[in-house]
């Protein structure tokens, strides 16, 4: 198992330095080393041997602990071992080709250049699924390596309730006379580079992020991985003009290197530390950046500090105006730039049609029309472009699908667990105001962070709250919030 | 031979990142890294499929690359064979365990604690000796893996004369007036950080250093590494009141990088496109550092740069004050501190030691005031603490022995070299002074680079200069450089 951690971990360090330091010259040399690492991975989780202790382990008397080892680790093989050792290269190649043709693709906004490279990909991911063949439909192949247990039958009701209940919310924002608010005045004004740094690595030290056992990066697009235990890592990108965007995205990567500095040591290196699933990863970044980050007693507490950082172009703010500004809600094209309310409908929209795609209900040729027609429907605005469009996310061009519906999970299950951290202190939202963020870090640590993979996320989730998987705390969070902030009411 | 080339290149980030920007705290995990790396190559490199496909390459009809490809892949393996998988990770525990204890010993000064550890290392290097077993005394079981065809009883009498010559020469400079020449007045005085930095990068860019390539980072000690043709990394390190600290480690780690960017591309990731010995890697980086950085000219072209860098420190300095700064000679006892002419000494002193350890008539408890009286005989000063004795160096504790002579002999190789570069070009002196170094890099790269590992170092060097290993031109160097500096004869 440290094996297999061991390799999991070198491929991690791969990425990373590909993303921050590394020599625009030294990607094609990177990718290689990244499908040897693969293979090698692959190899060992196929071999005979691993498979026979497994299922001897498997029939022994087992903790609680050393069971979900087993159990974990057979789930991983299982899927390797029905993916033959060709396949993988074939995956592993389309996967290379295809981010770098969506990169060019891209940056020249012509769809066609990529389009062959997605063919391509998508051919793959169905033949993946069929050769992983779990029970249920193809795409339950592809989420269930993201998001172990779920499936699509349980997600299409789920995710159509929340369309519905958002699309219910976003109309009443936009038809508010509040929603059309100029944005505040500091908006645009020059925020030194050096001084955001120092604030963000300030946010990371208040939040509980050990800064001795990880450290925060550059990089183009901001992301948090795990070395070990000791070693997890963040990055965050710095835009003059755009204060908020390096400050939400080091809170959110804080979110998820604070559950992967929170694993039980004594399991480092076991398929029991670590999460359950990306969804409920996912749930630790937003709870920390939406839940914490984007309310008003956060922004009570630090409006003094982001005074003192730019005394010249905050002059005179104050923590409500800086609380409406990071919490406008519009309709707009692009994913990682959108408000909390209309951010699952930009995954919803990739939902639908990656399901599509499994489905052969739709193929790549016709996906950026669908793309665009979906936009217009959801949001009310269509794509001028396919880079805008289509052509946004990195996700699919790297093999990643059946990845987007997590983020939305992620949303849900935040709000699930604030809700029973809440109801055990009724001092929750004050503390945050008084910037004391360690009673929540201590109860996600004790009852989220702590159990690691012990169970299936939803089970952990149960567990701790009493709650299964719903939609609901999720919308009562959105309107207790956004009704006061656009005067509005269900 | 790519995936090889693969392993081992990740194997160097996962060493990079551990001296540039990993977290003290996640040492551990590391270590564990890396020994998986090391047994997964391992383990590929004794696979006995690779050994047939060796065997049939061996005696099928190949050009000259393919077969120094298959030779230098089999070189490789066949020392790995020898080596049983347990005595693998026994090797890598003692190493890992070793660099520990050395750190924490060298810190408190208390050779004690490192001493069983140290025990332990002589015990398993003898045992891989043993079981590598090359023809010859045990030594050169270990000299082979870093100086591929160097042998014992060729170095002992080479390295012999070179003791007696470098003893005449610094006799004769320690007995003159000159060496009682103070300091010059700007030593002491503050460099700042980023000055320092600006001024190694442009040396980088100046020497021939492709930055779009490579990258320079800090680290506690210097180092070179390759992640690719096309990513190759230096380090440096800044004090303060040092400037020639961080200048000559840039530059001789410069020189490392100008051979690992100047490969054929054609066989990037095989095994001819790397140095046929770290001696002769050695002579790249000593070449650059000492006979082109330390020389006239090369001061003569940078002490208007310098000044203009550090105007206040440097006011009215001129080419002579850096030219007779930076080649001060005075015996000390650290070797990373010290000048071109002890330099040597210092690795003699390591060789004798270690080769007695080897001959088992030294043992490890007898090795600090073996080590005390070696400099007392050599450079006739004690050493008043093991931490500036015996433990100043990482090699040891790290499993590194039979490293140390690759040093001297890249000071022998580099002057051999050098001479025949210069007597094809008479302006080669003027050129430095004119800071035109492509001519230079441009024959090292057609005479040294290029051909990469086709051949043994020495009959690579024999090849371009018609001349095989010996230590006359760099004594000839030496007194060309130090007669005139300290008005002396030989």
């Amino acid at each position: 198992m440290q094996e297999f951690n061991d390799l999991a971990r070198v491929g991690a360090l791969l990425q990373w330095d590909h993303e921050t330091y590394m020599s625009h010259r030294g990607a094609e040399a990177r990718a290689r080393q990244q499908a040897t690492m693969r293979v090698v991975r692959h190899e060992r989780l196929v071999d005979d041997r691993l498979g026979e202790q497994l299922d001897e382990l498997a029939e022994s008397d087992l903790d609680l602990y050393r069971a979900a080892m087993v159990r974990n680790l057979r789930r991983e093989r299982d899927r390797a071992a029905r993916l033959p050792m060709e396949f993988v290269r074939r995956l592993a190649l389309a996967e290379s080709l295809g981010t770098s043709a969506w990169r060019i693709a891209r940056e020249e906004d012509n769809f066609e250049l990529y389009r062959p490279a997605l063919e391509e990909i998508v051919a793959v991911k169905r033949e993946e699924a069929d050769l992983v063949g779990l029970d249920g439909e193809r795409y339950d192949s592809l989420l269930d390596e993201y998001e172990p247990g779920m499936r699509v039958s349980r997600l299409e009701p789920l995710l159509g309730d929340l369309r519905r209940d958002l699309g219910e919310l976003l109309g009443a924002i936009v038809s508010s006379p509040r929603a059309r608010q100029p944005a505040a005045e500091f908006i645009g004004r020059s925020f030194p580079d050096q001084v955001q740094w120092d604030f963000t690595v300030r946010l990371l030290a208040d939040l509980g992020f050990d800064l001795e056992a990880g450290r925060q990066d550059r990089s183009a697009h901001p992301f948090s991985t795990t070395m070990a235990l000791h070693d997890v890592r963040v990055t965050t990108r710095i835009h003059e003009h755009e204060p908020f965007d390096s400050i939400f995205s080091t809170i959110h990567e804080c979110g998820h290197a604070l559950y992967e500095q929170g694993f039980d040591p004594a399991w480092e290196g076991t398929p029991i530390a670590e999460a359950p699933s990306l969804g409920l990863h996912e749930s630790q970044s937003r709870m920390w950046e939406n839940i914490v980050g984007r309310s008003a007693p956060f922004w009570e507490h630090y409006c003094q500090p982001m005074r003192e950082a730019f005394p010249d172009v905050l002059n005179g703010v104050t923590p409500e105006d800086l609380y409406r500004e990071v919490n406008r809600v519009h309709p707009s094209l692009i994913r990682v730039d959108s408000d909390e309310v209309t951010y699952n409908l930009h995954i919803l929209i990739r939902f639908e049609l990656e399901l599509a795609l499994m489905r052969e209900e739709l193929e790549v040729v016709d996906l950026p029309a669908a793309w665009n027609d979906s936009y217009e429907r959801t949001l009310g605005i269509r794509p001028p472009s396919d880079a805008q469009g289509v052509m946004q996310d990195i996700h699919w061009s790297s093999g990643s699908m059946g990845y987007f519906p997590t983020y939305t999970l992620g949303n849900l299950y935040s709000a699930i667990l604030w809700d029973a951290y809440a109801a055990q202190d009724p001092q929750a939202a004050s503390r945050i105001g008084a910037g004391d963020f360690a009673p929540l870090l201590s109860w996600l640590r004790k009852n989220v962070h702590r159990p690691g993979y012990l169970y299936l996320a939803e089970d952990l989730v149960r567990n701790v709250t009493g709650s299964g998987l719903t939609h609901e705390p999720f919308m009562r969070y959105l309107w207790a919030k956004y009704g006061p902030l656009y005067d509005i009411s269900r």
